[in-house]
């Protein structure tokens, strides 16, 4: 499978084509709705959220209720819209109009792709820059990744996320007996967290980084469950699994870390305590003791749980003020704003989710390829059989 | 530009090829060797380092020193071979033989991928799966990486990496004057690391994790300097460069996690002291105050160094037993061995630099592509110069 | 770049995203629209090219009629989508409203996707193979091209086409003074054709098919000229840009076979009239005396006009029944069909023009790669200059 | 599966990387090398094809006689090299060592890549271009071609090509009952031709050809039997598999068309003698009364034989003199040779299968996807299975 995503934060709307897709899989907007809701949910959020309620239209690629094997298209409008027309038209603009209506954005704010975005492209407007890199875009990668989902589904495959760390403040480590379970528990805090005690100081810290005109980054955790063994491969270094996973997850707007398993803590613990031990009986086949390792060896998936974690840092937009320098007047000033997320972490968790879910259905489609969803199925089973008579 | 491996570890020899390199490169096989030497020493290493004085063959796409833009092969040697010649052989053998000479390997260590790709490609004899999944690989790819470094320095950019942490042991934060100081003073160190008092405790913590039979991981940084600005792009989730970086750091052998910048640090420091203020001179044109980001805003470089960090788990392969079932007879044994290294964690750091070296003279070629160096060399100029004038 | 297209024939819009066009670039939708009218015209086509009269709208990146960088979204309406909701839809049906409304299609047709199409995707209703494979996907294709033609002339490249052959008649080699002559006089014609005389018999041709209740197909060249030497590479078999031109010029919808130059007429010709002999003046630089390898040698342009034929079949969607099975029944029937255009070919070169074009483009950008369109532009001068002083 | 070439005509050896392939699958050296003497055979080769006797060496991702899944690396020596290391060496030269040895070749030949290859790449010394663009490279293009036929005929898939045409001289259409009749009937002929008659009269024209010091060339045509129904896809243009093998045929050197099927004879005649009538009967299944699509409805197979057709121009090396200019003094030159082969036809054939086959081989890869062979042959049987059932 593949995709392409387009749009800016104030254009009309927000395009996927997804290429790829196995025939026969039941889809409706509902199951990419329900995700695009998710993740413009959660204790933090600012007033664009209010204004944009976030459907999916399907335009191609689903027939009655199934996918067809044809590309699919995933159309996000953005309601915003009517009030943009003009300063984001595709049309050509008279200079008259230009000066009258359009004010051209030329203070890089830290901590975005403002500058670089211009000085690449060439744009003394940097709104050319900000309109693409805004956080925006991972609704439709969020659409994507809802879409993957629901392959996985099909395939037993269970993708649940929590919040790990809001700014400082960590979460115990909660125990869960199940994906569901992980998936309910975290759904009831509003900061999808599952330790109810760092729930409550999370949304402190978030209301107080609100009052402090500050922001707060946190750390978010992907779990995934019912993974076939062999997905990647030893083989080359860019089939590894988790390389491909690290990969997508820095790529989310603000990601500056990436674990698989226990992360930089596997540079602290001797490999004795590492290591997972391998067990077998006849009921389950292979399984191991633990799961340090976050359900990768050499690149491959080893039949236990996934588990990712991502960084995300505090959203750069601040109305306490950071030093910057306009790039017409070359005069610095306070990039400080008027409105803005204080903290974006249980959204991210929600993207961080969908952007996971992706690369794994790709690995299972890249594993078992298929073009109709029955006989994937079925090969899904038949490999799990021969895994567990291994 | 890209690039396949391939060998095993105990083959004949290790290939590449390597294809979209431009023409008019001065290349000689000692810029090669010296990244292949430097990444088999380092403190802790074992005695296949011994046996192997790797050393590259160029046989293709350079003539009297120079690139001519046609692939370039590097073949490195297994010295070992002549001793594997049966048991690695690519020809058929006879049952009697197979009876007689090969010892299948049927008992999986944990930590490896020897189960999960000796299931994913249907082997009962998983010697053909750790042969390929062994860090033996990565020679190659530091060949690779070597190539770009020598495309790199023609550019002013200049790649130097050094050990952060081994077992559980961290560096003091040591500051440098230059990316040279760097270099110098990390080879300096038997660990690759800048902190002598630190050096001296990695260096017995390996010593006695040896002696415990046990093995120790670490975190490792990569330092690149003098990057044009705009690598990368925001435009669409898959062209991020630290998003790629990632994927590529995350894809060495027994790698972790990784961070750009700051890292998981920026969970718990709020946006006011994470983003870089921006300032601009006549001379320099737009920098940073500080740094935490690592040179990357919008999945672009901002012009500043990039900071990458990557962990490295123990090696899994112990003196110290970790429990594992036997794929024929399922009974449990303990997976203990003979010799292996205690620590990887200095060579990691070469490797790291090297993988990180790839991708960076990658993303120069597809923002500035030319098929000769001197109008590549002359483009970036160009773009510096804009950069500044901006 | 790239693009995806996704969009039934009879769903409610076509959608290309086009992804790592050049900032900068002067675009509008009336340059996409000519092309798209021009695809729309030409003698026989039937109805269904009154129905729609395609228009596109841009979704983004562009602004004020330049682009961004950012991917850039077209979407065209299917104007008849009012009259196919409920049986093209996205939305589960009931039983009920499928058994009244929706006929399944159960008959393939011969020379279409639908049997092969059903099969691989397992579809028992073949409408949904067929409202993909249609030859309605190539408006948006089109539109891809279009965009590709306005990079192109801003770079100096001009694509022109026209028809040489249609059921059976050929035009007469009419000569032409530049790419722009060729583009009024085949424009000039109802069947793009420069012959006059063929032109009329063309006509005839197609009168007489209809007449029949049959089709007839037919050749198209496209000519590209202004293009700097060196595009493609001899270095490895996958870029060698008449390669990727016969691939692209393959896959228009109906297309059977392609030739550079000469063609197949090379099989008949000894080497000696065959090669185009090289010769120089400070003036021009390098050309050859003749054209008769259409621009290319070694995979790569030479800087002389490329030259790209293309076969189309006759439609397949005949009056005149063939014979088929249904597929229910496996009951014999007789596909024929109440209404069809009998000849494509005059938008067929419209087509082949286009995706012709995209292909250079793509070539000119991977060679000369910016991400403005100002210093692309300065680049491909350059390389004009070198070439000259070569 | 994807893969790499490399290699200089006089460097040390050609190698190939091939990455994706199954395991268990059996491979030996001698499948390969058979076709590497069928490429060496054929009336009408010069004196090169005595100097190299091709074998190649697998030198990874085979172990006693099976793949492992692991890259595979296929080397072939260049015997001629030990006499050629001081002009072809990667070392670089002196500048008293340059002047003695090294002629620098000025003088491109038209009809070859040399003067486009030289100013792409910035070669004053045009051997830097025509030691890669020569056909040498095909050499290993058709191991890797080899390889995919072995994987083929795993699959019940076989590929045989012939001549259909030389300097002019047309085969008339022989029936054969079997693609096995093909392959018999088409390796007793010196130039791999069904006709007798004609076969005599080809080999009276090549002698004629280097009489006159002049060349020929030809068509060549390659059928593929037993070939799944549904390869390639209709979803999306580059999707097609009859663009893709158009795309591999036309990058075969001094190859200069392609048809599928009937090809360029499709624009003469009316629909209704083009189309393939369907039919069924309960033990084949959907089957077609005639082959005039040459197997390809909707850039998908459908179940009939594929029938691919390239033309090769005749080799532009020639003795009779052609006009070109010296790109240092620039003056008017003869470029004329000694020694060269006067017509490729035969081998061209043999190249051309056994590039179809690796387009075939990973078309199938992709549709039915499996790490390890016997699953990927009990994926294809089902698919054969559920095809006759539908």
């Amino acid at each position: 499978m593949r995709f392409l995503t387009a749009g800016e934060s104030h254009g009309p709307q927000l395009t996927a084509i997804i290429e790829g897709v196995p025939a026969q899989l039941p889809l409706e907007a509902d199951a990419i709705n329900a995700e695009l809701a998710r993740r413009q949910g959660g204790y933090g959020r600012g007033r664009r959220m209010q204004i944009e309620q976030d459907r999916v239209q399907i335009l191609s690629g689903v027939r009655h209720g199934l996918t067809t094997g044809a590309p699919i298209t995933f159309v996000v409008e953005n309601k915003d819209w009517k009030n943009w027309t003009k300063i984001m038209g595709a049309e050509p603009i008279t200079q008259e109009e230009e000066e009258k209506m359009r004010r051209r954005l030329t203070r890089p704010r830290p901590g975005h792709a403002d500058l670089n975005g211009a000085i690449k492209y060439g744009h003394r407007d940097m709104r050319n820059v900000l309109e693409r890199s805004s956080a925006r875009e991972t609704t439709v990668r969020v659409a994507c990744g809802a879409l993957a989902k629901v392959i996985l589904k099909e395939l037993g495959i269970e993708v649940a996320g929590h919040v790990l760390e809001i700014g400082g403040i960590e979460a115990k480590q909660i125990s869960y007996d199940s994906i569901d379970e992980l998936k309910i528990k975290s759904e009831q805090s509003q900061v999808r967290c599952l330790d109810e005690e760092a729930s409550t100081k999370m949304m402190k810290a978030i209301d107080e980084a609100k009052q402090d005109g500050d922001s707060i980054g946190g750390v978010v955790e992907v779990v995934v469950a019912g993974v076939p063994i062999g997905l990647g491969s030893h083989v080359h270094y860019d089939r590894k699994l988790d390389g491909k996973l690290a990969g997508a997850v820095m790529s989310i707007n603000a990601f500056k870390g990436v674990e698989i398993g226990i992360g930089f803590e596997a540079a602290r613990l001797p490999g004795s305590q590492v290591h997972d031990e391998i067990q077998w009986n006849e009921e389950d086949g292979y399984t191991r003791k633990t799961n340090r390792l976050g359900g990768f060896e050499g690149g491959m998936t080893n039949g236990m749980p996934l588990v990712i974690k991502g960084v995300m840092k505090p959203i750069p937009t601040l109305y306490k003020p950071l030093k910057s320098v306009d790039i017409d007047s070359k005069e610095a000033f306070d990039a400080g704003v008027e409105r803005s997320d204080s903290c974006a972490i249980p959204a991210a968790s929600v993207v961080c989710e969908n952007v996971v879910a992706w690369e794994v259905a790709n690995a299972v489609l890249e594993m078992f390829h298929s073009d109709q969803l029955p006989i994937l199925q079925d090969q899904v089973k038949r490999h799990h059989q021969l895994t567990k008579e291994f």
